[in-house]
């Protein structure tokens, strides 16, 4: 315990460096509440944008199925003809309108103004990677188990929450970034295995098969990586670099390097 | 009777100038009744986007609040640290896109496919227009009562459904277009006196309010287009023309021009 307090001071002082504002966590996750109301008035917006394509397609749909009835002799009457057109042009027009309105824009900026207003320095990008290379520096300092590490376990004893396969793979992307590929490996493995058994699934199996591929080649075992690219290959066929990578770790292994 | 019948005649040959395809008109119809399936698609689609919404703002909040309640030291955790920046960066990033994800783009391509596919020419904007001059020709002919026309009734007899106001405005936007102010004045005083029994309003009144002036003013009556000028002033502030049409009618009555 003596250990996971010193531990986490040293670890406070980390992040200092990384997100200043740390300190003022109370306040920004008090702006953050106001973030929900924005939200719910953005969901019931969109609902009665919904609503409303609903009600105008009904209509449209009704007034086109009386003209199917009558009849081509419809459009001999010049009012039925008229509106017909209108129909099939400015009222169509309308109903694409609402399909495209949708008001995100508009909502989103009420959050970022909210933001500002809160005076509060949100966390960046770079915050978010500062943050897991000061989690890979402590792993290694204290030879943390990933596996440990990601269900929320320390030394033995439970800190934290388990990570998502997404919150995992973020870690190890972090290594990667630094070419660490010896941790890169070992939280993508870890990140594999969590997916497996998440239901519903906090990223695709896709994202993560390239990072394991190349750190598994960078730690010298080419024929797993050229397998995991395979599957890669197979299960994302549009993948712009899995054929290439294929070959590549084909070419490897027949010694054409 | 016998004079609606030639009268129609007359029509279908002034409409067959327009929009030849409209002996097409039951392909197109048949073809508009798959759209309604790809507008059922599109709202469940959406609605779906919404839950997913709905869901992980859900989480978002939920684990703020548990963040909050823990307090500052909350973040001395490491990973309770890291975790807590991921989601005020990464997964408010995820919320953002969802908000933006509208599928419209997509199901309207799909309806323009369907169109394309159907092999009918679909009326198009000067369709439209075309159709509204053919209406106000026929008018001009037979000398028809505009009211009797925008409640379909032609020679005492009714042969159609009433138009909406904006059926009606369209109307007279194609007379203002050929500027025949003597017919915009008619059916823009008709529309706005549907407009103010509509329920639903099928447009808005500040639409009216500029054409109706100046075909007012056209005809003579400076000082009616001034006042519904100074109205439009009132209900559309931020209106482009209005406040400057207003002063340009005042000078006119003092006399300055």
């Amino acid at each position: 315990m003596r250990f996971l307090l010193l531990f986490f001071a040293l670890l406070a002082l980390a992040l200092a460096d990384l997100f200043t504002a740390i300190a003022d966590m109370e306040h920004m996750l008090g702006a953050e509440k106001d973030v929900m109301g924005v939200i719910d008035q953005y969901i019931e917006a969109e609902r009665e944008r919904l609503n409303k394509l609903r009600n105008f397609a009904d209509e449209y749909s009704k007034r086109n199925a009386h003209a199917e009835e009558v009849g081509p002799e419809f459009v001999t009457n010049p009012i039925n003809a008229y509106l017909l057109i209108k129909r099939l042009t400015s009222e169509w027009k309308k109903v694409e309108d609402i399909m495209r309105n949708n008001a995100a824009e508009k909502y989103i900026k009420n959050i970022t103004q909210n933001r500002v207003n809160s005076q509060v320095r949100f966390p960046q990008e770079e915050d978010l990677s500062g943050a897991a290379t000061a989690l890979l520096r402590l792993q290694d300092t204290y030879k943390l188990d990933t596996h440990d590490l990601a269900h929320g376990v320390i030394d033995g004893e439970k800190v934290g929450k388990p990570l998502t396969a997404h919150d995992i793979f973020e870690v190890g992307r972090a290594a990667y970034n630094q070419r660490d590929y010896y941790h890169t490996l070992s939280w993508m493995q870890v990140a594999m295995n969590k997916l497996e058994n998440e239901e519903p699934k906090s990223m695709e199996e896709s994202e993560i098969l390239e990072y394991l591929a190349y750190s598994l080649y960078q730690q010298g075992n080419v024929r797993r990586a050229l397998n995991l690219t395979k599957r890669l290959a197979q299960i994302a066929p549009n993948h712009p670099r899995a054929k290439g990578n294929v070959k590549w770790y084909e070419d490897m292994l027949q010694g054409k390097d």
